[in-house]
């Protein structure tokens, strides 16, 4: 796939949690003695992934912690995978809360530098598009990518495999996508993936540049208005333009949200996903944000369709709300 | 789900594919020292998925024969289930190649009566609105439908399962289907396979007589032409309303599907999902078709929107491409 610059295998699949599961799964099905090694602040679909999968085939999962931006600490890491015989390390390009983007050309060079036999897989859901990747210039060996994130439809996906026989199938039957994934293609699904790929690479400059407009309108306005709050992972111009996660102080996240809903916004102070299960995001709590700011986090994200005005406006009901929480509380 | 008449709960899916795998997969890895039980015809999705996942779990994987309609043999299923301690066993409602209807109602009652620890699986791709099921009358455990085979959207399907804790997840993640099956929902497949649901049921009477009515002509012209040929399965009243398979004696079926091609119809020698794969279908293999006819089998089959005109059409075609191939030969 051009997009990728990689040289390897595209497989279609339902989603960016399958390409996950598909790829821990599948490679440490094919490795032997291995250890899985992740990182914390890991989506669902690849951390509960690496602990379910380490338990059923009996090997070591180790969860290696990050700095308060979101990066994965390096010493962790190589101590890590240096100690294991046979190691998957599973981290994701830009995290889905935060925005912070991980260099995964270093990393993957760094983790094979120290262990020739590690493996090493990305989850790129939220980095697809959104950061641009060579993965020609990288040693990753398999990306995960999903095809709403970028304005595709929904309940589609892609796995990479920079080589063949790196994955065992899941799902497995009839011999669709070379063995590799069992099942009658989604075929309007995967015309739509493409679509969406090529629109948003020809305009993928425009976009990101007007999401980083969006970012700098809303912390200016912030700025302008002495809110208290804190950026949480890197600063607006080094994180993923798609993601601005703002965490006020003294204030309830949830109760900031339903004052934006008002206002047509539609914000979350976690990640979709687990919006119904958790208060303080657990992403927040492995970056150790400061107690007195985690409970006030929203986490805004920005399509290719959002406006400089709607961030004027997103900016507004974030100064008057915050305002008028403080002033009940 | 009212159409299928259970009473358990639906999960939503890629497809059949990923729905069978799920069903065997979850269901072994929640059974404990389980021994698989399925039949020679079933899809590649139950019989491959059945095979593999005996050999990764270690467990044992018993393949039950057929009768020459492929009928499943009961006296062999008996002593599979009745030699097993956790038996689970996969068979399907329709077959894809013949559409042989297997009594799914009485099979579920059969097993369960010699071992009360068996749990029954079905793969009902091609059964689901073809042919009534009223899972309540039943004691099947668990089924599975895709969408595409009633003219929904490709790319989705579903898991029935009678009750909660019967199986273990194969996609891990965010806690979507209720934690059943993460992944962000293909919810344009979703509400068009409801949809799909919709308009077959309201239909179905009038699709299936149609059906029967396409059936009958091409049969009825095949006999007045004596053409030498058989009914792969059962007769035409007693199989599946939307699959006819016909074996011609002396001919070989990819030849005379390149001559039907010709005048527009397209069929098959086995299923669409092993077209590349195989010469004689190991389904009529395993039926123990008369070898003077196995090789001229051609599988027809008929959706909801075609018609009696086309079935002239299709058996004026058999009948001159037929006999032209006998001249040749």
């Amino acid at each position: 796939m051009k997009s990728l610059g990689g040289k390897g295998r595209i497989i279609f699949t339902s989603g960016g949690s399958e390409s996950n599961n598909m790829a821990i799964k599948g490679i440490t099905a094919k490795l032997k003695n291995p250890t899985i090694i992740t990182v914390s602040t890991e989506h669902p679909s690849v951390l509960s992934t690496c602990k379910e999968t380490a338990e059923e085939s009996g090997c070591k999962c180790i969860v290696i912690n990050v700095d308060n931006k979101g990066y994965v600490l390096e010493d962790e890491l190589v101590e890590a995978v240096e100690s294991a015989d046979s190691p998957l390390v599973s981290i994701m390009h830009v995290n889905n809360e935060t925005g912070t983007v991980q260099n995964i050309a270093r990393l993957s060079k760094l983790v094979k530098e120290f262990n020739n036999k590690c493996i090493f897989h990305v989850d790129g859901v939220q980095g697809f598009m959104k950061v641009p990747i060579n993965l020609s210039e990288t040693m990753v060996d398999s990306y995960s990518i999903s095809s709403h994130k970028i304005h595709g439809p929904k309940g589609v996906g892609a796995l990479y495999i920079k080589k063949d026989n790196l994955i065992k199938p899941i799902v497995v039957g009839g011999g669709q996508e070379s063995g590799y994934r069992a099942g009658t293609h989604n075929t309007h699904g995967i015309a739509g993936l493409g679509k969406a790929v090529e629109v948003y690479t020809e305009r993928m400059d425009e976009i990101h540049s007007n999401m980083r407009s969006i970012k700098k309108t809303i912390v200016d306005e912030l700025n302008e208005n002495n809110l208290d709050y804190v950026i949480c992972g890197d600063d607006i111009e080094t994180s993923a333009p798609h993601v601005l996660n703002l965490a006020f102080k003294k204030i309830k996240g949830e109760v900031l949200l339903s004052s934006l809903e008002q206002s047509g916004i539609i914000a979350n102070t976690g990640s979709a996903c687990s919006s119904k299960k958790v208060k303080v995001s657990r992403i927040l709590s492995a970056m150790n944000v400061d107690r007195n700011y985690i409970e006030g986090a929203v986490r805004l994200s920005f399509g290719a369709m959002n406006t400089v005005e709607e961030a004027k406006k997103c900016a507004d009901s974030l100064v008057s709300s915050v305002k008028r929480i403080n002033r009940f509380s």
